[in-house]
């Protein structure tokens, strides 16, 4: 949890999914900010308000192991001076199953804390099936962002 | 759409609801900056990531006329320079249905761009039924913004 923060806000959620992927519940909460104002809204959910929530909500999530693959696209960012939001596809595995991904589409929130970036607000849900993303922006892999 | 900006996120989120409740389109789409990167998510969809795509998405939903009110709580609030975030939950009713208010929770970004402020994102996702809101928080009535 005395991680530093990250440099940018793309580190930040490089991060955020490395923590997903591997299931660990520590690295997952040291993206998070250590602020009041954090939020977070799981598909289907309502939404969490505090890191005790958020913690908990990982830690069931996290329960079966580091089951989850992501496939991250179509990344689309506003940025305005301290924040900064990230609109992604998450295109969703579980490892052992043949199904086809499910796609979320993500709104996550950073803020520039105490010198470095942290996750203040992730907000996730299930895309329609209908469409797809227009704008199809591949994520860089991680060796491109360090 | 040349309506002047707003003076803070809050004037701008006040008029993204009294356009959803009258069923506006031009007051909808004034409230939205005209950028490339805005986007919008609708609960259930995918996202639509021009102005174009979210003017059509507003004009179905409004194609039933004025019959959507809309109850807003718990609001919350992220602020950082040029970008604020706000999430709240939308408690949806439609004229003439006996049915509860259907809970949406959405996270809508607003930017300050030319010196005023308008929306740039709106992410909105069916919310659980599990659980209530923890922080309540009601806004207060039109007439105390102004």
């Amino acid at each position: 949890m005395a991680a530093a923060a990250f440099t940018d806000p793309q580190e930040a959620e490089q991060a955020f999914y490395d923590a997903f992927r591997r299931a660990d519940l520590d690295a997952m909460m040291a993206v998070w900010a250590q602020d009041e104002e954090v939020f977070c809204v799981h598909p289907g959910g309502s939404r969490l308000s505090s890191l005790e929530a958020i913690r908990e909500s990982f830690s069931q999530i996290f329960a079966a192991g580091p089951t989850m693959r992501f496939d991250i696209r179509a990344a689309q960012t506003l940025r305005g001076g301290l924040i900064a939001v990230h609109s992604v596809y998450e295109y969703i595995s579980i490892l052992g199953e043949g199904r086809p991904p499910t796609a979320v589409v993500a709104t996550n929130v950073y803020a520039n804390v105490g010198g470095g970036w942290r996750m203040v607000a992730h907000h996730g849900s299930l895309a329609g099936e209908q469409e797809a993303p227009v704008q199809a922006q591949p994520v860089p892999p991680p060796g491109l962002l360090h």
